[in-house]
């Protein structure tokens, strides 16, 4: 009987935390995960033991130490997150284990909150929201958003649901992407290396890529600085995309109209990060892309990925070692 | 030549304001306009003087005094606002004289905004504003809103925008208004002597019917009471359509997750009213529905109605004396 182990982190998101219930109930809506035998382990408490029979593993951050060794039949490996930037560069991972990451549950929480952040930018809620802390009256007229043009940086899983965002809303969409090509929702798809000739044109730029050498301050300096003042910034994919201290500099000084930040370095943000106060600057703390129903979700992606094994198909979410995404 | 009378309130919303460069300019896209006298009056400076000869008036808020004697021509008003409600009642208003309101530039706004709270009470965007503001690192984790039901009291120009938004995400749309009748984007229409059974079922509330003798404290305690505390609340109407003292009450409880209220009493909102602070509740400034071009699209609509007058059809936008609205 094939053996698959669940490694859960403790201080990782509560929400990828993967139980005894959530198992049975995963084996009643998938009868091919009856013919496992799945050990659940906390903070490598069991680990050890349970990497020596294992064939596959869920984990959010996977063991890389002596991996081959410890772990002589493991296959397969699935990470709980979308993004797999923690676990870079990928030169601890056997070339015959697989690695697949969670992408896909993530789009349609994705669409809500980026359909929120659009609005809210346009309708100038992050000032908003400071003049009610300041107990100030002062109106701020804007115009219906249809027409304008949002950037998306990025045209995976969350990428394609900022440009679902947008188009619902009749923006404009011009999505960024490495290789210049994709199919999708967007009006335009933009090579990488061509971001800085669409930045001028947008109202809202959206950050939604994988974290890798090459996106890491994607977003820096320099590049912030081609946004028109009016313009509004999201970002839901990771903190090192963009510089936030030269986007909290430009916020306080009125040289963009407004951001939201769902994602930060590290999180929890501590209480004393000084980008809690920074005036137009909307904080959620991770929470644009998960849907509670999340550990469930990622045993379903897991169960149709492993019949796709066992009916020997291939599997989908694997990550390109080269790319690191 | 027939002479048109605008009757500027400089405590009024500046949107509403109509000044010589804007009247200008609306002669030029409109020319049945350049065969009228237009005089501009601000708080009643050369009021008296104008009413002697004016056919027509635009005012937010007509003279209700001796109006006939001291306006002998006069024929038609034009108010500058949608909602007639303080001039209700219309016993005033010679008979003989055509009362019309500014209803159908709000829209398009309107949806915008309600769309955004929408998103925003689904994603508790109240509570993780109010988190931000202590500095507090705490997720919140929601499923996407489609799927949900949404009640929308009133359903002219404000309430259609509002079932359009609710539409858009794909929620259920339930319509309360005064006859039980009316088409457009909801699922469902339902008279407002039944709003009792809708409520228990709603898992947001969108307020924007015209505040009437019948309307007022339309959401009374009684009725917010039905509400399930996972509801959420939007007023983009009239505050006096809302019980905001329990309304509060319910939020400092716990007994509703989040409400957004664009409309208060008085306007502008004093910095000591206990609204600003109350945890889960988002105040905006009555923005939810103008549009910056406010006084040009007003002037477009009079031009438009302007022509129908002189082409003998019948004005749009007449309030009705009866239902006040």
């Amino acid at each position: 009987m094939p053996h698959l182990h669940i490694e859960n982190n403790s201080r990782a998101s509560v929400l990828s935390h993967i139980r005894e219930p959530q198992v049975g109930a995963a084996r009643e809506r998938h009868p091919g995960l009856r013919e496992l035998k799945v050990t659940i382990g906390w903070d490598a408490d069991i680990l050890d033991e349970a990497l020596k029979s294992a064939d596959y593993l869920i984990a959010s951050r996977p063991p890389r130490e002596r991996l081959r060794q410890r772990a002589p039949k493991l296959s397969w490996i699935q990470t709980t997150g979308a993004g797999v930037d923690h676990l870079l560069p990928l030169d601890w991972l056997p070339p015959e284990i697989v690695l697949t990451n969670n992408s896909g549950p993530h789009g349609p929480r994705c669409e809500d909150f980026c359909t929120m952040a659009l609005l809210a930018l346009r309708q100038r809620l992050p000032q908003l929201m400071h003049k009610q802390r300041e107990k100030r009256w002062d109106s701020l007229f804007t115009q219906p958003i249809a027409g304008r043009t949002c950037v998306v940086i990025g045209y995976g899983d969350l990428g394609q649901a900022a440009a679902r965002a947008a188009k619902k809303l009749g923006l404009l969409a011009i999505a960024v992407t490495r290789s210049g090509k994709g199919t999708g929702p967007a009006d335009e798809v933009v090579v990488s290396s061509l971001v800085e000739t669409v930045l001028p044109k947008a109202d809202f730029v959206i950050v939604a890529a994988p974290l890798t050498p090459e996106t890491r301050d994607f977003m820096g300096r320099r590049r912030l600085g081609l946004l028109r003042p009016e313009a509004g910034l999201v970002n839901v994919a990771r903190a090192a995309l963009v510089d936030y201290a030269a986007l909290a500099e430009m916020l306080r000084e009125g040289r963009l109209s407004g951001a939201i930040l769902d994602v930060h370095d590290p999180e929890p943000l501590p209480s004393d990060s000084p980008l809690w106060s920074v005036p137009n600057l909307m904080l959620t703390p991770h929470i644009s892309c998960d849907d509670p129903r999340y550990a469930d979700m990622l045993l379903d992606a897991w169960a149709a990925n492993f019949a796709r094994l066992d009916a020997g198909q291939g599997l989908r979410n694997v990550v390109d070692r080269a790319r690191g995404y």
